[in-house]
């Protein structure tokens, strides 16, 4: 047992003072786990879109300042009461959204959308006593979807945190908290197309691309990428994307490119850009009598999903997906198998490696659109 | 092998002359099934809205005179060239869709949409030859959904007519060709409701009964009946509903009052009524994580399927059937296996029965709303 069980833990922590400025590295202190918590010890953190979208606070309540960052690997440094799945030294990866075992949905065997875990992008604090586990000098800063991995050790519900191989390599698994999962389960979990069929994947971002490689893995043998980037269909090859659409090459709408393309549809869509417009094209373009379109994407509030019914009528399924429908305690350690046995290639996601004091490069990296993943070393 | 084979049959059919008008009973001939075609002595026939629909002509192009009908069982009479699956003698279901056995549709475990012989309502002659096989004194009459069944005799694909159980009541199985087994296979095939879960009912026509009978016989501990007209509910009990809502009864809409009853969602819903409004409202009273709504009714040209896209994301399905998703030869002789042994309660749907100079009873025991099935018996 670590001589720190107990104690606040001093330690570097990446804080986001106010909206869209550097973060800046700071000294923290941590407060032990409470009842059903955790302490991590964070080795390695990856940025997402997520931390960067409500960072920047356009639209959302801004909440500052807070510790941002929920895609890390790391090693239990001492749990709460109540907690027997971990103990210190397992090897783990934090979840922003969790399994309590015990709610409807953690009983039933398709969802992931526990009750007392499910995402809440709005609180800043852990639900044991709506209080933050950080400060500086006494003050409080707020938690982010409760990870704050961009800290040396963080505080996390332990339904929130999966136990994992300890040989597998953190700075590699670490992507596989958000991100990554979330595109790879739409497809292999949720899409589920089947050896020699047809996957459209709207957006070749970072969750598009794992998407792909799940089209990939799945053996599908036509994988069409549609992004508006032309640039982007050179990277995806890489993912399996044989194929590719800009609907702005096109006068027709794009899921009619893709019928004629495709004799009719595809067998498989998978939509991962965030636009409605994407949305609907993803439905309308897979064929009827078999076809599945899958949406991941996050739409505005004000989004209105339309299509003619029929499309529905003609056996087209439309389902949605929230973290790729894996449970983050149950399966997440059998995703980290998959990469140890060398079925998912995960490194072709990685193109940046930066140490912690750098944190602020991960950002511009992903700003200019030229990262997938940046890997963030915290120990330097 | 009968001694019509091959020769023309003059027979009595019940002709519709004019939209609207009542039916006449003529004396007319039917030409010999060609290559691929059965003729069939058709013994029982029932009465279905689509038949209503296309009679009353409001709205389609009007394609007369017409022998309508498609829910029917009768006996082979002779088969054309190719015909290996049925001889004279069978018993058999005619279908108004159908199964070539070849294209991709035939091929796919999931899709009953035959593209050879997918239902085509505008349609009046066979595919063989674009003719009819009807004529009165010469003059051709058109078919019907490639059926016709309002004759004593009829010529159909033979992809369109599956071979049945001879120890099945054919004045009882004969309502499976259309409307019942869309209403069951809607639930059973498609929605797929596990034991003691809840699913909710939009519409307790005859298809929406038929959905309910799917859900008692999968086990459901609460069918909840939805329709406009309260008095629906008596009967619907038969059908093991047991839980009724009209939505003009609340002032919130009626995919929140399930929301309530049913702590956030019914597992299961099926749409039954046609109404764009009850399509929306079937979606969005099926429980996050877990939920399925399946559409069924055939909706106006112009309406649009509009739900917030995070409907979808937050793991609910939108499938829509065509004919339950059965594959009218391959599932039907196991549909009527399920009647024989005691599973598929059909006695409960048929209100009414009447000799075939009378067919224009049934009619409008159905404009009245008075009737489920109205059985017609060819033979007096
Ligand atoms: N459901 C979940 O659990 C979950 C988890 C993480 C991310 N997401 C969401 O997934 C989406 C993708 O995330 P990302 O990190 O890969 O984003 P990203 O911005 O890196 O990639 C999106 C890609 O979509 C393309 N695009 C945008 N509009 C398009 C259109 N109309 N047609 C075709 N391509 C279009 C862009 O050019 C870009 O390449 C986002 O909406 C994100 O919020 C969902
Ligand atoms: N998909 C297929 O293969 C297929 C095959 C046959 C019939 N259908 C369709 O199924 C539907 C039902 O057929 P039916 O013969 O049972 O019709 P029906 O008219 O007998 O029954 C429809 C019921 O829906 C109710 N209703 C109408 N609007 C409603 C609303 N907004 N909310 C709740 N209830 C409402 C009506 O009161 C009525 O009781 C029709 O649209 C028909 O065209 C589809
Ligand atoms: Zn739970
Ligand atoms: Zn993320
Ligand atoms: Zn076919
Ligand atoms: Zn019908």
């Amino acid at each position: 047992m670590s001589n720190t069980t107990g104690q606040v833990i001093k330690c570097r922590a990446a804080v986001a003072w106010e909206a869209g400025k550097p973060l800046v590295i700071e000294e923290v202190e941590v407060a032990p786990p409470q009842a059903g918590e955790v302490r991590l010890k964070i080795l390695f953190t990856s940025l997402c879109h997520t931390d960067v979208y409500f960072w920047e606070a356009k639209g959302q309540t801004p909440l500052f300042p807070r510790i941002f960052g929920h895609e890390a690997g790391g090693i239990v440094e001492s749990v709460g009461e109540g907690v027997t799945h971990l103990k210190p030294g397992d090897h783990a990866l934090p979840v922003f959204t969790g399994e309590c075992g015990e709610c409807p949905h953690c009983k039933s065997e398709e969802s992931n959308m526990c009750n007392l875990l499910r995402i809440n992008t709005d609180r800043g604090v852990m639900i044991n006593d709506n209080k933050s586990r950080f400060s500086i000098k006494g003050q409080p800063v707020h938690h982010f979807v409760g990870t704050s991995t961009f800290s040396e050790y963080t505080v996390v519900h332990a339904g929130c945190v999966a136990k994992i191989n300890p040989d597998a390599p953190l700075d590699k698994v670490c992507i596989l908290s958000c991100g990554i999962c979330t595109g790879l389960g739409a497809t292999v979990n949720v899409a589920k197309p089947k050896p020699g069929s047809s996957v459209a994947i709207f957006g070749l971002g970072a969750v598009g691309l794992a998407a792909a490689e799940g089209a990939r893995i799945s053996g599908a043998s036509r994988i069409i990428g549609v992004d508006l980037v032309s640039s982007r269909f050179e990277l995806a090859k890489k993912f399996g994307v044989n194929e590719f659409v800009n609907p702005k090459d096109h006068d027709k709408p794009v899921q009619q490119v893709i019928a004629e393309m495709t004799d009719g549809g595809v067998d498989r869509a998978v939509e991962c850009t965030g636009s409605i417009q994407a949305m609907i094209s993803a439905f309308e373009c897979v064929h009827d009598g078999w076809g599945v379109a899958v949406l991941v994407g996050v739409p505005s509030k004000d989004d209105a999903f339309k299509t003619h019914p029929m499309n529905f009528l003609n056996e087209r399924t439309l389902k949605g997906t929230f973290y790729g429908n894996y449970k983050p305690r149950t399966d997440l350690p059998n995703v980290v198998e998959q990469y140890m046995r060398g079925e998912l290639e995960l490194e072709k996601f990685i193109t940046h490696s930066i140490p912690f004091s750098e944190i602020n490069k991960a950002f511009d990296y992903m700003l200019k659109g030229e990262s997938i993943r940046c890997i963030i070393r915290m120990e330097e």
